[in-house]
C-alpha cells in the first residue's frame, strides 16, 4: 500500500523519539513509510528522497531531527508537500532549543510546521489532522481519539478523591 | 464565497504582522476570512468560534498571538481543524521567545503548528502546501510561486558583477 | 464543607508538585477542592469549572502547568476569582522557563499570580495571604507559620558551630 | 482616605511603568499610596514600609522593580500582606528576564505574585481582584471593566472589514 | 579570634557548596565566622548581621545563596565592607543563572562582586586577594598557593605521554 | 583569476555584513569569488555550487546566512572543503543566537567553523590563516595585519592622557 | 601620584561605558591610571601591563570588555591583585550576556570580581570598598557617599504627591 | 615525527572529550602533540605554547575549552595559525553556553573556528580538512571517510523493515 505519511529522521538514534509517530499512525491505519537519511552526511539521497516523495503517494512528510536540525528545513527546500518537523533533544543539545531554532526559524518563503521538542506523536496527529481534510473516515476516527483524550482526563480527574 | 482559510489574531494591534498571510492567500485567491478575537478577554467567542470553522468549511486556521500566547492552543483544543501558530514579537516581549514556546510547547494530543516569530506570510503558505493536496489548480500556482522565488534568487546572484 | 481554595493542574501527573500545596492548605485548615483538567483536552469543562467557581464559594484558584502552560491564563480569562499559577518543570521542557513565560507574560486585563518554578507550595502560602485578609483566625496561623519558618532558620544557623 | 493598595517601585525612573497601575487603582476608585525605596539604598527604609503597611490599613502591595530586582521579594520578608512583584525592564537589563527572575524565584514559605514584564496594570487588576472579595460594589465594577474589555474586542473584530 | 572574613549562606542546605570557601580559608589560616540566614524568613537577622559586621572586625562577606538570590545585595546595602556573591545552583533553579542574574544585576551605588556559579572556592580566593592587600604575609600564602597550582598543571600536562 | 575563496550568503540582504570579508580579501590580495545562493528556494543550485567549489580552485568557502541558518552545513555536506560559517543578525531573529546554533550544533562528521554574530571580517581573516599556511607572501601579510591592529590598539592606549 | 586603581578597557570605544568608573574615583580623590588594551591583539602588553600592576603601587585593576571578554581574566591570571570585571555591551553582543559568563565563569583557582553589564561606575565603588578597608578617610567619603544617595531617594520619595 | 596538528585543553578533566579528537587523528595518520595547560594558572607557558607552534611546525591548534574558555582566543592571540575551539560542557556550566560565547564572541582581528559543544571530533576533521589542502594522500583518505559515513547511513536506512 502507498504510504501517505513519510517520516524520516536523521540518524537511527532518533528512533525511540519517531516511533511514537509511527505507533500513532499505525494504531490509525494510516500507510506510512519510514527513513533515516541524514542532511549532512547523504545530502543527495535527501534530496532524492524529498523530490519524489509526492510521486510515491506521499501527503504528508514528518521529519525528526537533532542539534543543527536541517532535516526538515532542507527536505521543505525540495518539496511542496506540507512538511511537520520535529525537534529532538540530543545529548551534546542545548536542552533542545538549538533543533527547536534551527527548525523553527525557517526563512520567508519555505515553512516548516514544527512541534514541541521529542513532539513525534503530536507531529502524527498533526499529519492526520491534514489527510483528515479529505478522508472522512479518518476524521471519524480522529474525532474518536481526542474524545477518548477526554475521557481519560475526565476519568483521572474523577479518581482524585 | 465559503473561507477556506480562517486568520486570526489575539489583537487589532497584530494586523501589521498577520497582513502578510491575508497578502499572500489573496494572491493565491484563497478565499479567507479575517479575525481578532482574544483567548483571554473573549474567551467563548474564540471558543464558539473554534468550534464552527469546520462548519463554515473552513479547512485550515492560522492564528497569530504574541506573549503568553495561548489563542493558536487554546483553539487547536476546539477543533480538529489544523491549526497554524504565528508567534508574534510585541513590545513588552522577551523578543517574541515567550510566545514561540507558549505556542510550541503543547502537550501530547493537540498539535499547534508552529511558524518563525513574525512568521504570518510563512503560514499562508503552509495552508496553501496543506490546500493544494486536494487542488491541483492550487498546486500549479505554489510551484508557480516557488519557481518565481528561485528565480528571484538567480537573478539577484546573477547581479552581483 | 464548601471549599475556599480550588486547586487545578493539567494533569495528574503534575500531582507531586502540587501535592505540596494541598499539604500546607490542609495543615492551616483551608477547605479544598482538588482537580485535574485539561485546558487543551478538556476545554469546556476547564471553562464551565472556571466559570462556576466563585458560585461554589472559591475565592482563590491555584492552577498547575507545564510545557505551554495555558490553564492558568484561560481559567483567569473566565473568572474574576485571583488565579495562582505554578510553572511546572517536566521532562520535556525547557527547564521550566516555557512554562513561566507561558503563564507570566499574560497580556494587559487578564492577570495570573505566577510563583516559582514548581512553587506549588508559596502558591498555597499566597492564597492564605490573601484568604487572612478577612480572617482573623488564618491570619494567626499565618504569622505563627511564619516565625515557626524564621525559629527554624535560628536553630539552623546556632547550630553551625 | 486610607490607602487599601501601597504601590512602591525601586526609584522614581520607574514611574512610566508603574503609572499604569497608579491609573487604573484611581479609575477604580481604590484608594491608594505611592511611595518610591530603593531596597538597596534605603532598606531601612524599606524594612519600616513594608512592616507598618498592614497597620495603615493595607491589604495589597504592588512593587515594581528593574534588574536584580530585589524590592518586591524583600517587602514580602517584612509582611504577611500579598505582594504582587511587576518585573520593570530597565536599559541596562537583560529585557526584564533579570527581574522576572528575580522576583519570580522566591524560596519556598515567602511568595511574590509576579506579572508580566512592564506589567503595572495587571498587577492594579489583580490587586483589585483580591479587594473585591470582600467588596462587592468594587466586586461590579471589576465584572464591568471585563464586559468593556470584552466589548472594546468584539467591536474591534466587527470593525475588520 | 575576631573573624576577618564571614561566611553567610541562604539556607543549610547551601553548605556542600560554601564548604569549599570555608576549606580554602582555613587552609589559609584566616579566621572566618559560618552563618545560615535567610534574607527572606529572617530579614531583620540578616540586617542586624550586615550592620554590625564591620564592628566585629569582618573585612570581607561571602554570601552564597539561590533562585531568587537577595541576600548578597542585602547585605550589601547594610555595609560598605565589600561582598562576594556565590550564586548556588539548586534543585528548582534555571541551572543556576536566575541565582546569577538576581546576585550580578546590582543596581548603581550597591555593588556585588559575583563569583561563578557554586563558585564558593574563587569567593574564598577573592576574599584572601583583598585582605593580603594589607597582609603581606597572606600576600606570600597567596603566592604559594598560585605556584602550586601552577605546578599541578604542569604535572598533569608533562604525564600526558 | 581563479578564486580561492568563494564567499557566499544566503540572501543579497546579507551583503551589508558579507562585505566586511569581501573587503579583507581583496585588501590582502586573496581571488574571490561572490555568491548570493539560498539553501531553501534554491537548494540544488547550493548543491551544485558546492560540489564544483573544489575543482574551480577554491580552497575555502566562507557562507553567512540568518535565521534558521542551513547555508554553511548544506554547504559542507557537499564539499570537503573548509567551510566558515557566519551568523547573521536579522529582523526576526533572536539576537543572532537562532542563527549561531543553526551553524554551531552540526553533528558529528561535517564540521562548520563557526564564527562571532556578524563576524564576517572575522571569517575573511580565518581564510587567509588557512592560505597562508601554503603561501608565505601571504603569511608575511597576515603578519603585518596583527602588527598593525597591535600598533592600532597602542596608539589609542597612548592617546589616553 | 602613584595609581591606587587601574581602569583598563579592551578598546577606546568602550570608554563611555568606563568613564562612570573614572569619574567616581577622581570623585573620590583616588589616584588612577587609565588604559586600553586587547587581549587579544596586544596579549603580550597586557600580560606585561598585570605583572607589572603590584609594582606600580596599583591595589586594584578594573577591567571592562565586551563580546567574548577575556580581558579581565587574563589580567587575573597575571596577577594577585583583586581584578574587578565590567561586562560591556557592544554592538553584535548578545544583550551583554556572551560577556557576562565571558568574565563570570572562570575556573576554580583565578576569581574575578563580575559586575552588572555596564556597571563600571559599581566597579569603582567597589574599588573604593575595598581601599576604604585600610584608609579611615576613604571610609568616611563612602559612607558620606552612601548617605547622600539614602539622601536622594528620600526626596524623591517626598516629590511624589 | 613532528606534529602537525596540536591538541590542547584546559584542563586534563577534558581529556574524555578531547579524546575523540586524538582518535580521529591517529585513524587519519596524522601526526599530533597533546598537551594540557590552563589559559588562567598558566598563562605564560600558553603564550609560549602559541608562540612557537609555528616553529615547532604545527598547522593547526585544537584548543577545548569549558566555562568561561578564553583558552582558544588567548592561543589565537599568540599565532597566526588556525585555531580551532571546543566549548566543553563543565558540571558547573549553564550546559555549555557559557563555553561557547566565551569562545565565539571574539573581537574583529583574531578569529577562532567555534566548533559544537564538545565537538572535539569535529574539529580534528575540520583540521583535516584544512591539511588535506596541501596534502593529497590526506585529501582521499578524507573522502573516504565521508563515503563510509554515507555508507553506515544508508546501511541503518536499510536495516529499517
Amino acid at each position: 500500500m502507498k504510504p501517505l505519511v513519510s517520516i524520516i529522521m536523521g540518524s537511527l538514534s532518533d528512533m525511540p523519539v519517531m516511533e511514537e509517530a509511527i505507533d500513532f499512525l499505525k494504531k490509525m491505519e494510516v500507510p506510512i513509510e519510514v527513513r533515516a537519511l541524514s542532511a549532512h552526511r547523504t545530502p543527495d539521497l535527501v534530496a532524492t528522497y524529498a523530490k519524489e516523495a509526492a510521486e510515491r503517494g506521499v501527503q504528508v512528510i514528518i521529519a525528526g531531527a537533532g542539534g543543527a536540525a536541517h532535516l526538515p528545513g532542507i527536505i521543505a527546500a525540495h518539496t511542496c508537500l506540507p512538511v511537520i518537523g520535529v525537534p529532538i533533544r540530543s545529548a551534546q543539545s542545548l536542552a533542545g532549543l538549538d533543533s527547536v531554532l534551527s527548525i523553527l526559524q525557517m526563512p520567508s518563503g519555505i515553512p516548516v510546521a514544527t512541534m514541541a521538542i521529542n513532539g513525534a506523536r503530536n507531529a502524527a496527529i498533526y499529519a492526520v489532522q491534514i489527510l483528515a481534510l479529505a478522508d472522512n473516515e479518518l476524521a471519524e476516527k480522529l474525532k474518536d481519539f481526542r474524545k477518548s483524550m477526554a475521557k481519560k482526563v475526565e476519568d483521572a480527574d474523577a479518581s482524585i478523591e
